[in-house]
């Protein structure tokens, strides 16, 4: 193999280690021709010289068929630490093709809560049968991390963790931790919770503290108060908000008594944050779940069902166009005109959702200030209004010599934006009110508003002043 | 106070510990009242009860108005604290309330990152006044930081982290530490990067790890190879990528040599992906960077310059409609169905669009397999087409009995919806291609593609067929 893809840990270069940014497409076009030769050895060379991450990444490159194959010809480039990496599509592919035995000594060599995640990728049968060649111990655990509800804090949880009476010293602590057998201890930690006798977790010690620590100091001189713990049942976005605010690199899970029963790592954290922007986003333009999709049959699927919706409300606001038909047939200005109406609308609505709809993930929208953040959306609407009906007014005036008809439109305009204002801010808390994510339907509402609105404004004052 | 607002040191239940995922809207009446009073004890006792996380989220509560007295009444409730946890534009009202020497001393009580995020929401007189005011040692790493490009990983680096030479033991490590005067040793930190004599960072040695070896177990041995490295003039979306990819709770900057001169935490990467959801969200629906400004002006200016262009484009539609200005007196219906036909194309080019954007900025697109992406966008914009020319052709035929017009409308729609799963992908490609965000400026472009063809298309088949 070429110089430059020594392993990573060869890697020196600056050039070599900032190399993560960009997927390395050389590598995909590697694997893919391995793949079409169905050349075993050359698609385990080409993905075990790299970083599993990076591995990962190439493989989320190929086609659904080709991961198929890939995972077929050589399974043993598709590790644990390989996998945990992958996108769910990207795992869906994989496991498709490894037996129980593969997948369950790739989930031996994973983190517990990237084993949960893998587990709820595979199809029931897979799943039993991977489950049966499990260790009880593991079996049991990730049969109970199931339990709780997909996208819930609990499915990001590992069962690993280090706690410490409050009594002892950091020495203690730190002699506690070199002698305890490796596996009861998670990999990665940073931080101890200090609990008391009924292990209910009381303050955090950062290892950075404990290592600064003379060793006779008490771990409660050096302890932090916890400021957030999570519970299993949490939505993830909750507990990703908890993170982001109090700038947590990981956090305890207490069950309904308040015991420590868990952890979560930011890492974890920051993935969910990435999965719900892409949720958020798709949700908005009407995309469903498997957004990302491979196959174009999924691809299809996951953009009809609001095309289908569109469809609906598109008819709708056709249909009052349609209740105008005479005055149309007589000013066929006004055929060219309404949907200037109905698109300037449907931007100004679209604006105000998605501001709503960040704002309200964030936190900027709550009870204590939503009256005035309505208020504001409305004056913003009413703005808008005033401006576009100056501009478009003295176009329409230009355009088709009618006074009378730049009045109409001017008016229209005005008030389609006053209503996309309103509509822009009300219907996200409206479906937020009622416990919906207001970023999905969102924009069906916010647009039909606008363009059922916009047109019965527009053709009916004209109706009014025209004729 | 009442009983559940103790500082958060005394909270103990559950209940009261994940009570952050939540603002507290009583406490944001109470400093409101206290305002609207000018009540400054009354100010500074609210927040000053708050872990400085949930103070700030208070005051993100309040109107720009508020924010500012509250500031002026009770500046010493705002300290570095709570500045360091506040959005941009609560922060900028914050500080036209407080004075250099306030600002000063709330910087010198900051981490460094978060002095220069706060520097960089001074105006410039501000800014000079607080710089002259500083130690000479922090103002001069504050004016570097400022020297690399907003939004670039050099903006969010500190400049504190701990080195150790590659020849020393676990234990002369944990001497060090502990020996290392407090202020020349970040508050917190997750690793220890491992240098060689010319300071080039050549692993990294996990707190926990090194809690778990010992003492006269070399560092190498347990120090772990580098995954990636940053450097300053990274985009900061690039660094968020690297942390994600490789699940690093902290990561070393390198500079020009490739020698260490920074780190980078987790908690920063966290904001950073939080900014660029909300950007994306709004770049995408058409919302300047002031999206979720206070001020009713902000606002307004934040929406028109996208509200323009899209006026623009509407009449550019209009203009197509225009020219069939004679067939549409003839056939009214022809203006009732148009609209749906550009409805139905601008709503498929958005979901394709969203998808993209998406997809490129997590790199499931690469040059790797893009044209299998197209080709994919294509396929199911075409079957997309065929299904709803299938649905619309026969609800035209029961709205106006017309078997041409039913034909004309199934064309145009299967059409449109080709040419809007073209431009979806495309659109997103090309702007990414020439250096720009594929989020900003794509759906002006696609749903004008959609529209002007949609109606070209529709009214132009409804032309030759039916006339």
């Amino acid at each position: 193999m070429s110089e430059n893809k020594n392993p990573r840990d060869n890697a020196s270069t600056t050039e070599e280690l900032t190399r993560g940014v960009h997927v390395d497409t050389q590598v995909v076009d590697e694997v893919r021709i391995a793949v079409a030769q169905r050349d075993a050895t050359g698609v385990g060379k080409a993905l075990d010289e790299l970083d599993p991450a990076d591995a990962a990444d190439v493989v989320e490159q190929l086609s659904a068929n080709e991961t198929q194959a890939a995972a077929r010809l050589a399974p043993e480039a598709f590790g644990g630490d390989v996998l945990a990496e992958l996108s769910d599509d990207a795992l869906e592919d994989v496991v498709e093709s490894l037996n129980p035995t593969q997948i369950a000594d790739a989930i031996n060599d994973m983190e517990f809560d990237d084993a949960v995640q893998l587990i709820e990728e595979l199809g029931e049968r897979l799943r039993d049968g991977v489950l049966s060649i499990l260790e009880p111990g593991i079996r049991d655990s990730i049969k109970n991390s199931l339990k709780f509800e997909e996208d819930s804090a609990g499915r990001l949880m590992q069962r690993e963790f280090v706690t410490a009476p409050q009594f002892w010293t950091v020495g203690q602590l730190i002699d506690h931790v070199r002698k305890a057998p490796p596996d009861t201890l998670p990999e990665i930690f940073y931080e101890v919770y200090v609990v008391d006798p009924a292990f209910h977790p009381i303050g955090s010690v950062a290892l950075s503290s404990l290592l600064r620590a003379k060793p006779a100091t008490t771990l409660t001189e050096v302890m932090a108060p916890l400021r957030a713990v999570v519970t299993p049942q949490m939505d993830q976005e909750d507990a990703a908000y908890l993170f982001e605010k109090y700038d947590l690199p990981s956090a305890p899970v207490v069950d309904a008594e308040g015991r420590l029963t868990g952890m979560i790592m930011v890492d974890d954290i920051v993935e969910v944050l990435q999965e719900e922007h892409t949720e958020d986003m798709l949700a908005l333009a009407g995309v469903n779940e498997a957004g990302l999709a491979d196959t174009i049959l999924e691809t299809v699927r996951s953009r009809v069902p609001w095309l289908a919706i569109n469809l609906g409300t598109a008819i709708l606001a056709s249909g009052v166009i349609a209740m105008f038909s005479d005055i149309i047939a007589k000013i066929v200005a006004l055929a060219v005109l309404a949907p200037i109406v109905a698109s300037m609308g449907g931007n100004a609505g679209t604006q105000g959702l998605a501001v709503a709809v960040r704002a309200i993930a964030s936190r900027d929208i709550t009870s204590a200030n939503v009256r005035r953040i309505i208020l504001r959306e409305i004056t913003a609407g009413l703005i808008n209004g005033l401006i576009f009906a100056a501009i478009m007014g003295p176009i329409a005036y230009l355009w088709f010599h009618s006074v009378l008809l730049s009045v109409v439109i001017g008016a229209a305009m005005l008030i389609n934006l006053l209503i996309a204002g309103l509509a822009g801010i009300l219907v996200p808390l409206g479906l937020k009110k009622l416990g919906a994510d207001p970023a999905v339907a969102s924009s069906v509402f916010v647009t039909t508003a606008t363009d059922v609105i916009g047109f019965f404004v527009f053709l009916g004052l004209a109706t009014l002043i025209l004729l």
